[in-house]
């Protein structure tokens, strides 16, 4: 428990915890949560729970993600499969990652997983990054210490392992699973999962992709040709070995986690080209203010949200309407997102701007998606200082080197797979009707179905070859098996747009099929000869079902 | 060093390192290596080293790949970043592994990449996967026992740690690096990179995806419905911790894994639907008979292979034909590949079929770049007994339980990213031309270019409106600094397809551009209104850039 000693070493700890990320899981959390949901109100816990395991039980059932994994051996809390169908969502969501990133000039990069210990103590993670817990003498429940003893603020500023277990002791606190006494005991939880290279080098798996992408900064110059500004992007796993995994894949302990850095000096942020385009484009902004006075979200204007002192940038404006956009892109409704400021308290001690992209899902209520924050030159600074390498640009007007200023989008692609998941699953009992996965059709995990209408050789060898010629463009599957109604119900289970059905009429003449729309569950008759483009019309937002003749 | 002791032990550990796939390091792969290379006759070793580090130059130069990573910490053999370029050229390999075992009806999962010591203990990796290693006591170098004393075969059976240190004081074998003596002890070198869940559950990263995959067995007979025959393929990190990783990204300590399985009951391999369509394809074979006799590859068709006894059964003809054309399909020349039958006493005691899929390189010679195994029941049973779960399929005909096979197409994303560059990479000095990167047109990591023809507002404009349109639908750039002719050059550089070029005829009369092709340097002016499609049409081969008018 040492480094929380002097003011660095808190600072440092408390820099790490501030990180901007979805899967921060920070040690004090729950306090501004309580703050939000009070104002936010979610759904009562039980309903919560209900629909939850609803929920999963369609997405194990229908093959979109198992686990915990590995579900012969047990499992293990915080470890998913994505199945078939998920793992076909996933993908769709990190291509719109890479498609709206990739429209602002930002590049991917991948660098790796496994990490040496110098780049985290750089970093701020590895003294950071753990949990004081203490586990039950009966059950070997763990807790942390910050978890079973929130209600008791004065315990807060405690260090020493003594203080907490005499405070225990004192308060009769007991395991909050089976009322037992806890060891005698405070022990530290690394959050980082460590590993080793080679003999001995010690090494861990990375929390984040963050750090590592920003490493590579000098090798960026050089791909940009030293222009003043550019953004870099990726999307890989990172690891948090959480004590208490929960949510889904919303807090797992293996995940994916998409970051974009956009580098760029500091006197451009107030004067950014990029934002004249934008500068109109409205937000759903809730501040800390409005948070505290329990006022609604208003939709502002960039350039009024600049007036209004919400943000301090430019720059940062264009990057928050950015993160914004994404969620859009996938589909989300404007008016289940929302971005929340951070409490004056609750953001970094560097940090300038900071916001998180809400999304509210029927399973857990407001969601934290993605964290915006203007991380100004804290961690190229960081990172120059450990490795002694020099890491600046050069302003070839002013003639003077400067370290660049970081705008970071953090978010992954579990938690928008899930929102996607959550807002357009659409159960229904038998008696309303068919369970129908309403997700938006550019989405959609399998796009297009084709059917024979019967299981006829000469129905099935005409659809395969329809099939063939479709799935050289889009993901297509092919159902011939049980009645044609059973086959639409499956299909619109999964979240199929399109079903195309070979049938008699065909076979005759010029061939035809029916192209069937998920919602409308409304049916056209077309030529298989246009039906490549039309359908690629259809899945781009180029031409609408209503339209074809 | 036990586990080796008793036969079943050994047999243990030989299967694990015979394990199918590129990044195997089997223990004592050298002996069959040198049989190999001498047969291959691979160009003289400093010719290779030379080559390599003009590629690798350029690689770093031009953004595809960066390392050993974190350069700025120093770099720790093994670890690579993939820059922009490099990194939209392995999306676009991965990309090309969906598309050609989508077409056959498998479908993607992504597992996680930590599990449990069990999981390790069962697949056999845990016993088997490490190595004896001695150090250098002045310079610390670290040296595998089998590749030190590989000119010895009488240590072959060697175990105990004094029978080594004895014969090396005996033969005075010395560091090869420094000529010192070594330290008087043998360690053993874990291949696995383990970790920690919660508070001390023993995890390691996974050394393959394969495993991973094998687990959710159940899952999938139920997405499939209960068909007797499905695939399913991953494409995810995996770690090995080599002592000494070489090759580039070839041999790394993280890469990425792609590895397919086809579960099939045994009675059907033979009797396989899907051979009748590709038995007369051809396939460059090379059995473990001609390599002893230093014959040459020969071409056969799948149905002749059968016959000449290559394969035993249909679907491994079909596994391995199928290995063969995501070769082709990410463009490796036909001359470049060839399949390489393992050795009856190479291959894992299990194992029925097994034969490498090897690319020949500028920079390696002939490099293994997949594996394809029938591993018959092996996994599936393993994994039942020591989970305690029945992993077995139903056939409703004969109301018979029964462990399916899995046919396993093991490779990973790196080589082939590796081998394009490799192959493609056509360097130039300055008096021979220009250098170029040919990489076929569908692969080309950034396709499409748009240039104003000089510095100008009017066509600035007009440029950057035609890049956001083509940005909806290819990846592109936009580049208006220096002179055309360099941004011709520049492009060529990175591979990419097309440059189109605004110039003032575009500004008058109905819009056109100048579209340019990298290999043949020939422009054609086409119309704006009909660019998108025309580069559609192009980089899917569905046109040629000679038939346009």
């Amino acid at each position: 428990m040492t480094g929380n000693k002097d003011h660095e070493g808190h600072e440092a700890k408390k820099e790490v915890h501030s990180h901007p990320h979805p899967h921060t899981h920070e040690n004090k959390p729950e306090a501004k949560q309580e703050k939000k949901d009070k104002v936010a109100k979610p759904a009562a816990k039980d309903k919560v729970k209900e629909s939850v395991s609803e929920l999963v039980s369609f997405l194990q059932r229908k093959g979109f993600v198992w686990g915990p994994e590995p579900e012969i051996y047990g499992g293990i809390a915080g470890f998913y499969t994505y199945g078939p169908l998920g793992k076909l969502l996933k993908n769709n969501v990190e291509n719109m990652i890479r498609k709206t990133f990739g429209a602002e000039g930002f590049f991917e990069v991948e660098c790796p997983i496994v990490m040496e210990r110098k780049v985290w103590e750089a970093s701020g993670h590895l003294s950071g990054f753990s949990d004081a817990v203490v586990t039950c003498s009966k059950c070997n429940a763990v807790f942390r210490l910050d978890h079973l003893l929130g209600d008791y603020p004065e315990t807060r500023h405690f260090k020493e392992p003594k203080e907490f277990l005499d405070f225990i002791a004192k308060h009769k606190v007991k395991c909050t699973s089976c009322g037992s006494d806890f060891k005698q005991e405070v022990k530290k939880h690394d959050l980082m999962m460590r590993t080793t290279i080679g003999m001995d080098t010690e090494a861990y798996n990375r929390p984040e992709t963050a750090t590592t992408t920003y490493l590579p900064f000098l090798r960026y110059q050089e791909y940009f040709r030293k222009k003043p500004t550019f953004g870099v992007f990726q999307i890989g796993k990172a690891f948090r070995n959480e004590i208490s995994p929960r949510q889904h894949v919303v807090r797992g302990r293996e995940f994916t986690q998409a970051e974009a850095q956009f580098f760029i000096k500091k006197e451009l942020k107030n004067n950014f080209d990029q934002f004249k385009a934008v500068e109109n484009d409205e937000l759903p902004l809730w501040d800390y203010k409005a948070q505290e006075k329990a006022e609604p979200v208003k939709k502002l204007s960039l350039k009024e949200a600049l007036v209004k002192g919400c943000f301090k940038s430019q720059a940062y404006a264009w990057a928050i309407n950015l993160a914004f956009k994404f969620f859009r892109n996938i589909g989300i409704p404007e008016e289940n997102i929302r971005m929340r400021q951070h409490f004056p308290d609750e953001k970094a001690f560097y940090a300038d701007d900071a916001w998180d992209v809400e999304v509210k899902t029927k399973s857990f209520g407001w969601v934290e998606m993605c964290g915006v924050h203007d991380r100004t030159d804290y961690d190229l600074t960081q990172h120059a200082k450990f490795s002694g390498t020099e890491l600046m640009a050069y302003d070839e007007e002013t003639k003077e080197k400067y370290v660049p200023h970081v705008l970071e989008i953090a978010f992954g692609s579990d938690r928008p797979t899930f929102a996607i998941l959550d807002t357009f699953y659409d159960q229904k009992s038998v008696d309303e009707g068919k369970t129908t996965l309403k997700i938006p059709y550019k989405m959609s995990p399998i796009p297009v179905a084709v059917f024979p209408l019967m299981k006829k050789p000469e129905l099935a060898e005409r659809a395969e070859r329809i099939y063939d010629s479709l799935n050289k463009e889009f993901v297509c599957v092919y159902d011939e098996s049980g009645a044609i109604g059973r086959r639409y119900l499956r299909a619109a289970e999964a979240g199929t747009a399109y079903c195309i059905t070979v049938d008699y009429e065909t076979l005759e003449g010029e061939e035809t099929v029916t192209l069937r729309d998920r919602d409308t569950e409304k049916q056209k008759r077309v030529k298989t000869s246009e039906l490549r483009d039309l359908l690629r019309k259809l899945l781009l937002g180029d031409k609408k079902f209503e339209e074809i003749e």
